[in-house]
């Protein structure tokens, strides 16, 4: 009866955790977490655009320790991947931001923390004093004072770079949010913009977050808005959501400390295209400046040797983070980080790179190789 | 129980409209209205063509305010978008095309009435008073001086540009409508068409409008054609359905005033290229001496972001306008222009492309953009 | 209820026949005439080679009269398409050959009579004798006393011209016709193989088609039987299964009157090309020496002029002519041919191409006109 | 009433085995046979590998005779399959390697026995003494002393080449193996280890052959370890795993003897590409300095003609060998030797290449004959 891979929490591939959580949690909650802008052609795209590229294997290469651990402004992680920033955790699981904080510090991992979170910045840089880098991802809030003060909390809360969030100037249309009317549960709040006033009129037909983006999110950001984060922060600025090597270019003219190409998971402008097929060009646009991180889509081990061979140095997993929250709490967590880190060991001893420094495009087959 | 979804009228994007009014319409009326030519191969091209292209998007560009208005013939339109003509839409709903120009006109965008409609062209006209601008659809008669009649008709009705339709000097065989032995219920009439003489023999075989087009319409057009039209009237001329760059050249030294690039809805020749496929070889055929119209397939507000950075100036809306027009009349129309407009706002918005001057080719990632 | 394509019969495509055709006759005749070889992707990929292709129409031609007539050896047909030998036609209706030599009559076109008949080719000829063009098809004898007595044979009983069979040294394996035992219902005979001596010892576990091939027909032609056919007959020749147009150029300059491209119908080499994908390359090695037709997958008007704009004079229709024939005899046939003709002459009405001479390559769009 | 080609044993295509074998064994043994490494994405595209590629066959050859022997090593063997080395094949059939190798025999081929074989190499050595030409497969194991004499057991044994595996320093993930917990079942035990010590910690989460692998396998293999063989045997070296040209042109400088270009049927790093797929390449590194033998996805005649005309001298077969042994034994191995000898044979004689050396890079089409 019944096939072992049904039980919650056992699973031999993360692709196997969407649809455990998908029965765990409610249909609005996992809507949220899944679903994509419009047609989701951008979301499954961010899915096929690893599968489409292949692995050329070195071998007869030493492969008898392989060292995973990578460097990010000063910290060491035990791998090149970063706990994506993600609204609304506790949606998932009581102990929401707080449980992934811990386990992302069991893991030896950076996490980036959601102006969105359900806790507040300070209790989860708490929660995570023993993770190695954390970052607080910043939504710029109309009331440029509120935001002053956000990024003064987070630089005294401990957090040691930011991402400016820079691909949603509007929330994307997320049909299934339409179609359930998603509103964070009364029982849970946005803790860090508590205080704000609320603005403009609030309609019904849009989902509650959606309201807080139109009253809230300011759409005209250029680019002297990182010159103003300067002058109220003194943490490394890392800019979210590139996808046009041109905007890569300015941003690195503009200062920024590092670069996240990454199309959102999918959720804001539909058909935008899978931010791996983006990075050669942008690796080439910005060359060794600054750090290139990459986010949406990353699965499976080699997907992370793919993104770096392509010119990325780490990714940030997002969903699948939550579908282990989901499931087991903070311990679900730290199995999905140990999944992902042992097939990572495993694939680079069988590419023949057993450092990440030996993770070349050479590497790489496919369209990206031969464009 | 049910989905949501299935409520008539309720929809979160155009694709789900089709099968709401397939319930609804009676099957032969279904069938007439959704089908293309033999195969259906360019039907479903023309969905696929906008899928296949990726948008790479700009960010930092101030979208507090996006313009999606458009001016064409000096008239001032809403949104870059056009109601197709399409014949015979009181089967879809009592009011017709009386309530599609009515939508229109409430929309601000522009209409354009067929020769087949089921009102005649004056009554329609008054209908859409308000509407910007109304164009009249002429398939040419091969009584020129009845022609002559409609054309003067259309202008003093206040019609205020012509398309000529020059891909149908046959109709196109659409299997559906010789299964269902398609006619026109007998409730119904073609009015503009009222007083022609009935030539020739009239097959049983057949659906009854392919036995109009064998009879009445002309198959000999060449392009001294467009002089005469000129001769009797004063009204711009666009000819629609052109696909091949070197007509569209053709065109244009014979004096037209706009390209309508389509394949008439994939219900033609069957294997015909989408018609956005064709618009950069067009647009290089043309350069910018006169406006060039799209249609075939556009379902999404990114699908007009495409058109345009293909190089568009605009484009027409087909089967969806039948398909809200079939669930809630006048109203099921608006609601359908207003879907596509907030998203074409929302993807300028996310493409930092705030109007339509800015939507140029560099946004397009895909076969397009590699040609 | 039941939709009415159901009735045998009724169709609006010839692609809906086989499924009609597939219910009348039995497993072993139906397995025996659709099958393919092997894994059946040239089969497959006959069909698909045409979808792949599109076509660029013209427009503001004069398409008043369209004229599908075409001539072959100095014969006049209603168009462009001949019945390709087919081996038993029995098994499909009594009539078999001769049903449909006289449908090829009533049409006005060209077939060509296998070897493999079940009736005798002089029979056949009798009830064709109103057909402008009969060919001879030549499945190469072992005893060649025998093949130069059927080829007089041929030219006594009135056939025009002869396709010699080239690409069946060895008969294609066909799991169908292994999995039913195909063997000749024993009610019929190969007429013109009568008198033969039976050759070598006949194994139980092949089906009956293959022991004749292994036994009758010769595997060790070369070029130089050519100049042996010419010694023994003055018809004109031929080659029927050119697949590579280093052979087109050597049969051309071994004295052939005209070339068939084709794989058979992908009965013999599976994963061999489809046939209209060698058409180009096969025109540029020929020139315009000799009439090159071609055949496999032969379905639609729009084939047609796809094959003729990739370099076909003519195209040869398989199958389909099978199941008109189980399924009305005669009659049968003709309304496949009729089907075809029709769509043809409106495919051309639509292309803007009244004539067989304006259908040149640059009406073609897709892989072929990028190569 | 159950379709004939069910019957065990019943079957035109070598891929029609796999499911009735799958039928017959153990869930456990099936998984491990027929899984792949990860999403199988290596797996599945080493049979689409075959599948994508088309040939393009010559007419008008004598193929009267047709000749598929092939020389190996000074040995001659009746057509170029090799069997490939497949681990613990009496979970198959209780004769296991004994009666491949003697089904080998009897087909006049090739077979490789490996090092994790259930039974001693010395007696399936001896089952297979009428085989032209034995290899043994070597992992290497840490204990070089255990090494040096497995390979001195098979050089006095009577095998007269080795292949060493090199693809293989760590155990592809496999989640069949983890799902099934997969173990040798006790009543079977990997002979030729047989007093080797157990090394380091028996985990339990891992599959039994994934703790030989960890404990006993050595992964710090680089290219001076051929040398080291050399020093210990005269038997001539072919690595096994090859698929960067840039490795086979290092293996080449190293000495070995023979190359085989290969994936371990997709068993051991997910997206590495097909092993076909990289044969021009490595046929253009190394030339014709050692023989390339290749594997991964044989299913079919064709497929040989394929390999070899991209570049490879012969292929190895694996799966559908274990298949037949499932189902019948050595007499189940010898029908799918000589199905696939006589489809070779057929193709061979269709391709007009009536011996092994006409089978050039020309009869190919598809992507490699376009790169
Ligand atoms: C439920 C959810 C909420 C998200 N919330 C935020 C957010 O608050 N801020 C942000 O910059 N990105 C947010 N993202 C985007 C992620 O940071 C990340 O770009 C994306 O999830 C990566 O793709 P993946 O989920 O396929 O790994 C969110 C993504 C998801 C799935
Ligand atoms: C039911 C129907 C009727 C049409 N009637 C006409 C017509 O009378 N005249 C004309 O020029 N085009 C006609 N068209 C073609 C449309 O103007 C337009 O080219 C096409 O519908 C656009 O494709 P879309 O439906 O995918 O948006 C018709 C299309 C449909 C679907
Ligand atoms: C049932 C059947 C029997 C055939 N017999 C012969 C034959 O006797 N001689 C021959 O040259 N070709 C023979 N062919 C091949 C056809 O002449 C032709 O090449 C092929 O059917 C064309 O493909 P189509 O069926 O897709 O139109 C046969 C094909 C079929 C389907
Ligand atoms: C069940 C199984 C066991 C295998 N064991 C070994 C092995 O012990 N040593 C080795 O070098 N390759 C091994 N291989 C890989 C095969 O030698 C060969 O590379 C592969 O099976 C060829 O692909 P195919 O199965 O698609 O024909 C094994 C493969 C299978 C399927």
């Amino acid at each position: 009866m019944g096939d072992s891979a049904a039980k919650p929490g056992r699973y031999f591939s993360l692709s196997e955790l969407e649809p455990q959580a998908q029965e765990r949690l409610p249909k609005m909650v996992y809507g949220y977490y899944a679903s994509g802008a419009d047609s989701e052609s951008t979301l499954r795209d961010n899915i096929q655009a690893f599968k489409r590229r292949r692995l050329l294997p070195r071998i007869m290469v030493d492969v008898g320790h392989v060292d995973t651990s990578f460097s990010l402004l000063g910290a060491k992680l035990k791998m090149p991947v970063l706990v994506a920033p993600m609204a609304m955790q506790q949606m998932a699981h009581p102990d929401g931001e707080l449980a992934v904080a811990r386990a992302a510090a069991a893991a030896g991992i950076s996490m980036s923390v959601s102006t969105m979170a359900t806790y507040h910045l300070e209790d989860v840089a708490k929660a995570g004093s023993a993770c190695p880098l954390l970052f607080f991802q910043l939504y710029v809030i109309k009331d440029r004072d509120f935001t002053a003060k956000l990024l003064q909390g987070a630089a005294e809360a401990g957090y040691k770079g930011l991402m400016v969030t820079v691909d949603a100037p509007h929330l994307g249309h997320r049909q299934a949010d339409e179609r359930n009317q998603f509103s964070l549960p009364t029982s849970m709040s946005l803790r860090n913009l508590e205080g704000l006033q609320p603005k403009g009129a609030h309609g019904h037909s849009k989902s509650s977050i959606s309201q807080v983006f139109t009253s809230q999110i300011d759409p005209k950001l250029t680019w002297d808005f990182i010159a103003w984060v300067r002058s109220v922060s003194t943490l490394p600025i890392f800019v979210k959501g590139v996808l046009n090597p041109a905007d890569a270019h300015l941003a690195v003219q503009h200062g920024v400390d590092g670069i996240v190409v990454s199309n959102h998971g999918g959720r804001q402008l539909d058909f935008a295209p899978a931010a791996v097929d983006m990075l050669p060009a942008i690796r080439d646009a910005v060359g060794r400046q600054v750090p290139i991180l990459v986010d949406g889509g990353v699965r499976l081990g080699t997907d992370i040797i793919k993104a770096i061979a392509l010119g990325a140095d780490a990714v940030l997993l997002g969903r699948p983070v939550l579908w282990g929250l989901a499931l087991e709490g903070q311990q679900g967590v730290e199995k999905v980080l140990e999944t992902l880190r042992s097939e990572l060991e495993l694939a680079m001893a069988l590419c023949g790179a057993p450092s990440l420094a030996q993770i070349t495009p050479s590497l790489l087959m496919g369209p990206a190789a031969r464009l």
